[in-house]
């Protein structure tokens, strides 16, 4: 096991009509709140006029800015950041999903920042402070609620980069899982592929050692996807939404990875999918995780049966580790197919054209420094085109 | 599952060498600092000069306060609170296991407090403000390195007391497990007990749904028994120490008991012990336990199926359910067997005469109100007598 330093300090409120507190809640923290979100969906659930309604009840100023889509665009952060310099807004609200969430943190870093906020994520320039964030979630995915990350998406460069900093994990988020009940099919089963490889790029590891994280994960993944098959038939189904609502908080901030080395190639291949052909993050995942598994399973087959055996359920014979894991791989697809999710680049929408370009940029190639990605198995951008092939 | 309201901020800085840089950590925190120990055992192993030398080093001021016992007292908590008042502290270090850093906590939240510390105990007083607390742990047992809570034994009284705030959660903690190579056989068997209890107190519960957490506790319990026996064999296995460690911490920051009605009767009943016979916390709670368990599975005979078979490894008929229970208790009281724990009161030094006045007391008939202890089932004062008798 490796040293770590762990620091969550995000307060999780959590359960049946606690979104209703969200003006007492931040009233010890806020004067003038930013409240940013998408739009229509959050106005006609009825949680828009709720989160009004709390925020005048604590006599909390704020302001708005709706608009953000998924693979939230660097366009609105910068509109976001010259607002909140204008209006001197001290708390930014973030009531959606990741999106809006990762919108939110970038507009936080950029009101302290002296440049452009792009910078930040393209020089990994590190920070030294952003606004206070609070949370209404709405998606379970992304994890942004209680994690220390944001993804934006430069439209105009076609790129899509992440960036982490401590000073980016909310200062509180209030989770309700009857706010889920609205989801659409494909919005749950993309949620679903995102928190489980948020646990995937932390599970597989050549560290050693690591007991007490291993079982972590393995009990997460195995509770998300019991729970995701129940939320994915009957999308009111609380019990089934606060395990796996809660799973997606648990599975991205952090614990499940520490003192391990993390994997996170999967996530690099996805977002050149998204950056290009603004594709379901979760839906890229869901292509991508089984391709990547049947590529690098054999630099460390000992944790794929692991993963076959503990999260899958494969039994079987062990001096045939390869079907142990070719089973459980298998068993990966057959999840995600009953989910609904897609299974190739092709029901994607993704041809062939963009596989080397998409791959030279996922390592740095097409900027002319390659980085391999990958902790578990370094992959060069030969080898993302090996796995980009694999999954059409 | 029930609402919940999680905040963990305690920063966790896990690993080899880690405590030498108590120091640099903190000095953004303080001007100065209360050492807070036993005595010998840190003198001796080279730790006292390694925390003196990081806190020169950081040109930190400090004074020193060793003297702490286990089942730590009431006395040197009000020497120390006088002592950081006199002497203007702002943090207080607490270099130790969890009876040094719940005296410090109790001296933390005590410098505060109008009237005498013990009356927040006592009264279960609601507290706005402590000082900060860091720690150095040395002995994984408690969890109080990120937990909210601290017991305190008042001497003249005979009283062993817990009380619980977010105030009281350590700002930071350090855990390098190179420090446990030197605890001697009974202090690691004990601790391994507390930590378990910890758990179990938490997954012993009537409320339903609760897959993620109920996993959680399981894979943590398993973790830790596994590598209990390890660390047993051999108190310099780093690895296994590392989940030991961590587990103890996992087991007691909360995490493992949101959104579930928890139990705490054990807790409740080994306080008595310790309070008149002053035996170690865990061994009394690994001569409790398995007799609470026996004495109240009928009442929920399905959670106990689980213990059994999903921490304990039974497997058989389903059919009938108490022999699986029986077996996983068995093994249960085998475990702390092999780990060298007393089995009995008898063992502990504790005969017959004061069962009836320690189950009052307990219960607190002893003190004219009764209140029945336990959330799996309601224990009176008779009901725990019969358990300390089956416990004999």
């Amino acid at each position: 096991m490796l040293n770590f330093d762990m620091h969550i300090p995000t307060r999780i409120i959590f359960g049946k009509d606690t979104h209703k507190e969200i003006g007492a809640l931040l009233k010890p923290h806020a004067k003038k709140v930013l409240l940013h979100y998408v739009g229509k969906s959050i106005k006609k659930s009825g949680l828009y006029d709720a989160v009004i309604a709390s925020l005048k009840a604590s006599n909390l100023d704020f302001i708005e800015l709706g608009g953000v889509v998924p693979n939230p665009r660097l366009s609105l952060v910068q509109e976001g950041i010259e607002l909140c310099k204008k209006e001197g807004i001290d708390l930014i609200l973030a009531v959606g999903g990741g999106s809006v969430i990762d919108s939110a943190k970038a507009i936080a870093m950029g009101i302290f920042y002296e440049g452009d906020v792009w910078e930040i994520y393209e020089q990994g320039k590190t920070i030294s402070a952003a606004l206070p964030v609070a949370t209404i979630l709405t998606i379970p995915a992304a994890g942004s609620e209680s994690s220390s990350s944001t993804v934006i998406t430069n439209e105009e460069k076609q790129m899509k980069l992440g960036y982490g900093s401590n000073h980016l994990r909310p200062l509180l988020s209030v989770m309700n899982p009857e706010l889920f009940f609205t989801l659409p099919s494909n919005q749950i089963a993309n949620g679903v592929a995102d928190m489980m490889s948020h646990i995937f790029e932390r599970f597989f590891t050549n560290t050693l050692q690591t007991d007490l994280t291993d079982g972590l994960c393995e009990t997460t993944l195995r509770t998300i996807m019991k729970n995701a098959l129940l939320v994915s038939a009957d999308s009111q189904n609380y019990d089934a939404w606060c395990q796996v609502g809660f799973g997606g908080t648990v599975a991205h901030n952090d614990l499940l990875g520490l003192g391990r080395d993390q994997d996170w190639a999967c996530h690099g291949m996805e977002h050149e999918l998204s950056a290009i052909y603004d594709v379901a993050h979760g839906a890229g995942l869901a292509v991508l995780t089984p391709a990547w598994m049947r590529y690098v399973y054999k630099s460390n087959i000992n944790m794929f049966v692991q993963f076959a055996v503990n999260v899958m359920g494969v039994q079987g014979s062990y001096r045939d580790p390869d079907a142990i894991v070719l089973e459980g791989i298998a068993r990966l697809g057959e999840f995600f197919k009953k989910m609904g999710l897609p299974a190739t680049l092709l029901e994607l929408g993704i041809d062939e054209s963009q596989l080397e370009l998409m791959a030279k940029k996922a390592t740095g190639e097409a900027y002319g420094s390659e980085q391999p990605i990958g902790g578990l198995k370094k992959l060069y951008w030969q080898d993302v085109l090996e796995i980009y092939k694999l999954a059409r």
